[in-house]
């Protein structure tokens, strides 16, 4: 047993200060719950000069990460500094020197999560990646240890903060995505480059990681289909609304029939459902097991003090583990290795879903029933249709056509869509949004029902 | 290590039947994340010969728990047969044979828990108790461990399915207690005998768990205000949704300035709020950590299949600790036993909070004035009132009159309504209930803010 534990910190930014702060702040109630101190024993940033609003002993700092990570006294690495490389080098380089793992490193688990925990594996480590997802949300340990019996049906969810503030900006003011895009840049809610968080990216790369650890599969981030909100526009928001629905980004992975389905996109939700009233930066997740039913997350999904929290969770776990010397009591990825499987993704083609359809056609007779026909042609039903009547426009512009599909296949929603775009009377591409409604057991169907 | 861990069943019923019918579907998949496989090895009930829905080996079942406790080769007892005695001499007894217990008994745990962890802690032995809040809800080991960082300020929500059943059937069609109660009963969501649900009980069992783990205290039961759904009437339903509210059956515990506020009451929430979208007998419980901001956990609260797989999920990390010889590896009420403290529990005079008050009082001038003046003269400040008319009724039925305050000391809102309740104006004692708000940082405020 040893006295207390060690932590070096790689990156020393925002989530790196909150963890410093928490250590600090609730050390009573740590060294009460975990029966040692847990101190920062060295910090490693390219900048140790820069003045943060917590103060640490300055001879803890260096510009050096092999000096923690050579450090005989560390016991656990903590890699907050973001990106794939160097991070990757620094983690497998950790791993090697036996020093446990804490990371909220969503990109690189998303990539190298396999070589990663291999490693780990190998050198009987641990790795703490609560704080990848779902910021302070124990989302982790929920799927590894709460449903460790479940036989997750789907997991899904908005998980990521900034994408969420910007809709819920545009869907409450009726702004468009620029000008919201601007101002959350301005106000921090948004990257200067936010292209990960909008185009769907972060989003994806947390799916990889949940559907991972609930279907014990490898999910890589190229079989992801993922769309961003850049395209999300104040008029189909509108639409939607009129309809009884929310347009959130939801990243959904389903298991059916020996096949996942991983997806991030833009989607209508039913209004009076949970993740509809889901707002600002938080996130919420969904787990549908097959014996537990639906239940839901929900937390702040980003910030300094949140993600710092579930960081100081992981590294308390791992404290408790070095000190019974029982590392790797939880396999890394939910599964033990040798018992996971490679389960085939589905392209998006080959799933089944409801649609939201807006069309911009031609002001004359015979439009609507061209475009039915196309559609019935390629087996979609249609449930439901809003056409608006010109409103003073230039007939030139169009007229805006809206129609809720019944379940269909996507490959021929393409198709028919394909089909309907080359139409002359058709001002401009379809806008496609799919929708998840709610049945039985929760909000999703599965693959094929 | 073991080639198999070995569980013996005490109590066959409901849950029971989850049990065993979880570790026979998802055999395979919980010995890919255990890595040995999970059996039910003896089961025992009063009644072995009552056909159930799930099939077991006849030569396992016996009347008599004292084999299973007393069988070398049985590493788990699961209790799930309910009730104080002997539930609780059979668990006592499993743990002084060294035995690893799992149970779902919140009444037994909220009054005998801190004989049955001592115990436990004594010899050295798990005990199992993610079942007794919240049914499949991961909240137990959220609490211990996502959360092991946090300075829990506070944790509240509905904990009862009976009780949230009823209330959203009253509020959806607008039907009396009883009359629902009588339904529920009908439909099995109800027991023959409904006291411990209705009468705030069941939550209050729950609550004294969920607060001792948060606040490293006992939380003994009868320092928790208690009060049920059975006066709630359809009247005061309909005005709280006038007023933009919805009436929830809450169990709260906070903590503030070395203090803990314990106790169940119906509540009005700000109708938007996702606890008021939480409808019929589903669970929702709400942490509130300094660093992390609020969280919500939202799921089944009952049943043989929900709670069977809370039940699964502690078997299984049990039998993590007995293959890695490591038990006791988290404290078994989160904080360890030698730091535990005795915080002063308020009673419900101390607390503040806003209400709504509702009076039948004689259609004649001067009563508002009379009314509002003794409040007044208590330090309670009106925010808002409706007075309504007379329809038609006779004179003699009174008017109705309902107040919402501003936020006042309970102690000086009963001194107040007790002056009030014997004018010769008010025709019957006073409608109260509590309302909590929306502040910055959640739901809840804290005491003396």
């Amino acid at each position: 047993m040893k006295d207390r534990i060690r932590v070096g910190l790689i990156g020393f930014g925002t989530v790196g200060t909150g963890v410093v702060r928490i250590l600090s702040k609730e050390k009573d109630l740590i060294t009460r719950r975990l029966g040692v101190p847990l101190t920062i024993a060295q910090i490693a940033d390219r900048d140790i000069t820069r003045k943060r609003d917590i103060a640490v002993p300055p001879d803890i700092l260096t510009t050096d990460p092999q000096r923690l990570i050579q450090n005989p006294d560390i016991d656990i690495i903590l890699e907050l500094m973001g990106g794939i490389e160097p991070a990757r080098d620094f983690i497998l380089n950790a791993i090697y020197n036996k020093k446990h793992v804490v990371t909220a490193n969503k990109a690189l688990l998303a990539a190298h999560g396999e070589e990663i925990f291999d490693a780990a594996c190998k050198e009987n480590v641990d790795v703490g990646f609560e704080a990848s997802v779902g910021g302070g949300i124990p989302i982790i340990r929920a799927i590894k240890e709460g449903f460790s019996g479940e036989n997750i049906s789907a997991v899904f969810g908005i998980v990521n903060g900034t994408s969420n503030y910007i809709l819920t900006q545009m869907s409450e003011k009726g702004r468009e995505f620029l000008d919201v895009l601007k101002e959350a840049q301005t106000l921090g809610y948004a990257e200067a480059d936010p292209t990960l968080d909008v185009s769907g990216g972060d989003s994806a790369h947390k799916l990889a990681i949940l559907a991972t650890l609930a279907y014990g599969t490898p999910v890589p981030i190229e079989e992801i289909y993922t769309e961003g909100i850049d395209h999300v526009t104040p008029l189909d928001i509108t639409f939607a609304e009129t309809l009884g629905y929310k347009i959130k980004l939801l990243a959904i992975a389903k298991h059916f029939d020996g096949k996942i389905e991983a997806r991030v996109h833009p989607t209508m939700i039913p209004k009076e459902e949970m993740l509809a009233q889901v707002n600002g930066v938080f996130n919420a997740i969904y787990i549908i097991g097959e014996s537990v039913g639906e239940s839901l997350f929900y937390g702040r999904g980003a910030g300094s003090m949140p993600t710092g929290s579930a960081v100081v969770s992981d590294l308390i776990d791992i404290a408790r583990n070095i000190q019974n010397g029982t590392n790797t009591r939880v396999p890394h990825l939910a599964y033990l290795p040798k018992t996971r499987t490679r389960l085939p993704i589905c392209p998006i083609t080959a799933i089944d879903s409801s649609y939201y359809l807006r069309f911009r056609v031609g002001d004359r007779p015979g439009v609507l029933s061209e475009i039915s026909g196309v559609l019935g042609r390629h087996n979609i039903s249609i449930a439901s249709v809003i056409q608006e009547g010109r409103k003073g426009s230039s007939s030139g512009d169009g007229v805006l056509l809206v129609m809720m599909t019944h379940q269909a296949k996507e490959a021929d929603i393409q198709a028919a869509l394909s089909r309907i775009n080359q139409s002359p009377f058709v001002f401009e591409p379809a806008v496609l949004i799919r929708v998840e409604e709610k049945n039985n057991n929760g909000l999703t169907r599965n693959i094929r029902t």
